[in-house]
């Protein structure tokens, strides 16, 4: 999105990293073991232009790494870092969702399998310090140490 | 994003649906319980007629509903539908990785607390139908029942 957001919200936060849904699709490529702008671009159709706009974005904040694999001149690989691994639940999340509500049970594109048993994977699911599974009822929003005012007045608002 | 993904990929297909990051905050507030229009547009900030057509999409794909309220002329009121619903672990997973690595331990906006206990939650991972956590080495990808041929070749490669 053109604007950033100036909310203390976690979620705008990454939103404003993410400029927008073509990163995810780059990101996405990145869980399946593209490693070259050729191979990402061919497989995600993203203009050269945009392509190489969104991966700098992504090197600069640490979300892939890029090495120079060139044995004959330079010649880059993007890799996920420890930080982009772990936005393995939002992919999953989505691609959970995509298949339950976009294509429906029956016409899923992927399927996600443990790969020991060859089953499904469960839906993910919040889980409390416990072990438990929590309903939504169950999960309480409070503002954090790094909230500004704004968030504060807005999550009284939303208990209210 | 301009384009339609035409792929089979269950994370394009929700990102068709979603269009651009907008659309993430407003379904950030219906899960903080905003259900009026000018309610939304005040915490989001979204122009008018950007929100006005998002709400359409969000309405069209059954993901809210929108509910006539007025006692004296209309007035609508938009909330989650269970299609809606579903898309908590997409948030949740946002909002941890939002307050873990955009805000930092410490630094955190917003917090996600078990309500019976006031203990954060765990991050989401996935489980497989046995209850265990899995690691990402241990899911596989593969083709299902509605993957194209170009699908079925994507995924073939990505196991080289």
């Amino acid at each position: 999105m053109a604007k950033r957001h100036t909310h203390t919200c976690p979620i705008a936060g990454v939103l404003n990293i993410f400029g927008d849904n073509w990163t995810w699709l780059v990101i996405r490529e990145a869980f399946y073991g593209a490693t070259r702008f050729s191979e990402i671009q061919r497989n995600t159709g993203i203009a050269r232009n945009v392509l190489s706009d969104r991966l700098d974005v992504l090197v600069n904040e640490g979300i892939l790494v890029r090495e120079d694999v060139g044995e004959n001149g330079t010649r880059y690989a993007y890799r996920l870092t420890a930080k982009g691994e772990s936005l393995h639940p939002v992919l999953l999340a989505l691609h959970q969702w995509g298949n339950e509500h976009v294509y429906g049970p029956g016409n899923e594109p992927v399927l996600l399998l443990e790969r020991a048993t060859g089953k499904p994977l469960q839906p993910l699911a919040p889980i409390s310090r416990d072990g438990q599974r929590l309903t939504r009822a169950e999960i309480e929003t409070r503002p954090g140490p790094g909230a500004s005012k704004a968030t504060v007045r807005r999550l009284a608002e939303a208990q209210e």
